[in-house]
């Protein structure tokens, strides 16, 4: 098994999405819901599973961000959003394909945290004029909707 | 205090490790039994301390999964694996070894995530013909099974 | 947006970041007070936001350390710290600045792991005579202490 085929490049990818995550999440956590949009491409499609359909585009994301804000600082909550366990495929049209594991830890003032929710996100990322990465496509599996079936 | 003594060779390393992680935990938690038993190699040995013997081979492995993943999706669970804290020493002879933490967190249908273990995770890695890289030994130790110690 | 300005040189950095906090926690969790103090500058200011005040300095770091740890085997119970979402930026004075977020995970013997904190944790990491990373600065923010508000 040869787990990257070019791993001098796939090293810089796979630290590229790292970075990348880090400030998406830090950015949408910290309700900053335009800049956080700004990690998307113009016509992104962000498709929860449980959602009864997807979000289309970065206006229509970051009204929904700013409002998801509004509603955890009125009931006093912070939430973290974790990736991990991230699996960067780099594919032949300079896409790349990610898939990794989603937490969700929600505090609230006076207490204590709580795992609000597990997933698997899946991306398609792109580059953008700049060369730096934006989400085409996300694709949110939430563990707990589906029964889980044999491979 | 120097980090890594060959900063190049390790952060390539420390980035494969990272991926190979990814992908053997996503094999996991997808029952995706055969294709995981082969992130190891064919004589591999998996030693849980908390369990009354080492499982020993591909087959045991691949078996062990198998029969796991059943039961999961018997009882209408999804698990999720993360490694984190994934500290990588190169060995002379081009093995690796590793130590990180590792939580498994499990999603019942229609219930909420649950963190179910906490272990220390120490791998031997090796590389096959290809130049991938293969699990050797590993050893888990979970938390809550021995009081601690000092150091 | 360049998530990167130079590629290569920050992802090193990147990846030597990552194996830092893995080393730096696994020796605060095992309670090896003296060495975890050692990944500090001599001169280091440790500041939690839910703490009285700071603690400075590489021997009161050891000895918080040391008296937490203690206090853990008297009660039985592994902690865990995590890092994760590390966003890494490179000042131009070579020091580096670091927000990532904080999991603690506890477990007691007998017991099933619990997250115990969830926090923001700011790092300035500065380069000690050999060239390897030494904290010189960390602020943590606790989660669940202060109500969040709008960016």
């Amino acid at each position: 098994m040869t787990v990257v085929e070019e791993p001098v490049t796939s090293s810089s990818l796979y630290l590229e999405v790292q970075q990348f995550y880090a400030r998406h999440m830090q950015l949408l956590d910290s309700g900053r819901a335009g800049e956080w949009a700004e990690t998307f491409t113009e016509d992104a499609v962000f498709a929860p599973e449980h959602a009864p359909e997807p979000t289309v585009g970065r206006a229509a994301l970051a009204a929904a961000v700013q409002r998801s804000h509004e509603k955890l600082v009125a009931d006093g909550e912070v939430r973290r959003h974790w990736h991990g366990m991230v699996d960067v495929a780099p594919g032949p049209d300079g896409t790349l394909r990610v898939r990794c594991y989603a937490l969700i830890v929600g505090t609230r003032v006076g207490g204590t945290p709580g795992l609000l929710m597990s997933c698997v996100c899946e991306d398609v990322m792109v580059r953008d004029g700049d060369g730096g990465l934006l989400v085409r496509e996300r694709r949110v599996t939430k563990d707990g909707v589906a029964a889980p079936v044999l491979p």
